[in-house]
């Protein structure tokens, strides 16, 4: 096993489009999980778009603390769990700049523009996780 | 998108060695996930497990209740979300019979005997997920 370094773990981060897993905590204390599209941001919060009113963006406007875990599933095996507060914003050309992104990253560039149109529009939320502390572990089997 | 029927996302659990995304909720009410390595019993129960002492163990300790995330991070992507409460077990023939179970099917047979022994020892925990409330959704985007 290694553990990643910050600039390993951005890079893990953004080398494949892989999904995050968002957890959030109901307002009954339950845990919920639902995997994300994201993307990371120069100062390295994560970014992703959700509706106001999903389970996600309640949970995030009750309680801005959140946990993110991406993992690459095959042997060896590693993963990036981040846990943080979440800055939320409604504001429109910041979720077209970002969810346009997130679209290309995920769907490829032709799909790009179609995403972001469809994601920033009132009711959805841009949401920036800030780390806080980060446990990220590299070839952690085999 | 497709919603899977109770026999789809059962399928789609154990048809590739995908990890699972697992969120408790901490002492202090944030949420946490971390990736694990699952099986699925006949009864649809999925079954990991955890050292006691882990971050994981403490919180399904104090309160069973857990959500498990499982997708398919390519296109068109799929996920399956488990809500439901977990039974905590210490027995060591089932942590032996299930650790081995599990280290196969994440490491290969050739690994499984080593995997299940190093698993199936006094502080490990084997965990059964009940499923309460499941989401499962194929083909979601593209």
């Amino acid at each position: 096993m290694h553990v990643m370094s910050e600039e390993e773990w951005k890079g893990f981060l953004v080398a494949e489009p892989h999904t995050g897993k968002l957890a959030t905590t109901r307002k009954d204390g339950r845990p919920h999980v639902a995997p994300i599209w994201y993307d990371l941001d120069l100062d390295g919060s994560i970014i992703f778009t959700t509706g106001a009113e999903t389970l996600k963006g309640k949970a995030l406007r009750r309680d801005p603390r959140a946990c993110l875990c991406v993992d690459d599933e095959r042997p060896p095996f590693s993963f990036v769990i981040i846990e943080g507060a979440v800055d939320l914003s409604e504001d429109l050309d910041d979720l077209l700049l970002w969810a346009t992104r997130i679209g290309g990253r995920y769907m490829g560039a032709g799909s790009a523009e179609a995403f972001g149109r469809r994601n920033a529009v009132p009711g959805e939320l841009l949401v920036r996780l800030r780390p806080g502390h980060v446990v990220a572990q590299a070839a952690i089997a085999g």
